[in-house]
């Protein structure tokens, strides 16, 4: 069966869509950390990160380092922190999270968001993806 | 100043190595969460991951890749979690930890292990390097 994400690039799940390329989308975690905490995943289906192949690899980190860039101009912060966990959905996902604090990165204190707040927020890191 | 990363990378600073190439090395946290978190940390004194010019930054993932596939062989663990948080030092740094369930990505809780025992894990990992 198709993971979750593999139907959100399929289009059959709609989504709060950042950024994608060929190979990798960007788009918001609907159950986020932080404001603007975003997801990045491979448009393969692959469990665990470090299975895909080198080529796929080296392209997430890229599309993953341009993605950063845009959510820092977007959100105020000391930086972007990164997660890689993924152990609830069976499709490797790099966790972007902006971060002030090591707080910031615990994965127990969700926020509450809508949905008009997220599309607000996909959009404007969109608007600064160079 | 030097960063503490820099001065271990001087060998002004003992670490249990793990690995290192041009770019890159690969010790065990001295105050880890879980039993066999490693450090990748880029030779360059570089505080911000996504600042790292794009050459370096790709060879730093690429020996993450190959430092968390030895990690997986020696470490029972479900996979390997990566984290980036980076606000402690101003060197970037990648932690990778054994995890199996997100509560062990949890930077709160620390673990208490000597220093033998940190030497012996981080030469098991070091021999299952490829």
């Amino acid at each position: 069966m198709k993971s979750i994400f593999s139907k959100i690039i399929d289009l059959e799940i709609p989504c709060h869509l950042v950024a994608q390329d060929k190979n990798a989308i960007a788009f918001m975690d609907i159950n986020p950390i932080k404001k603007g905490h975003v997801l990045i995943v491979p448009k393969i289906e692959v469990d665990y990160l470090f299975d895909l192949e080198v080529k796929m690899y080296n392209n997430l980190w890229l599309f993953t380092r341009k993605v950063a860039s845009a959510l820092k101009q977007t959100i105020a912060c000391q930086r972007v922190g990164v997660s890689v966990i993924g152990l609830e959905v069976p499709h490797a996902h790099i966790h972007l999270v902006p971060i002030n604090s090591v707080d910031d990165m615990n994965f127990a204190n969700k926020i509450s968001m809508s949905s008009e707040e997220l599309q607000k927020i996909a959009q404007s890191i969109s608007d600064n993806i160079d």
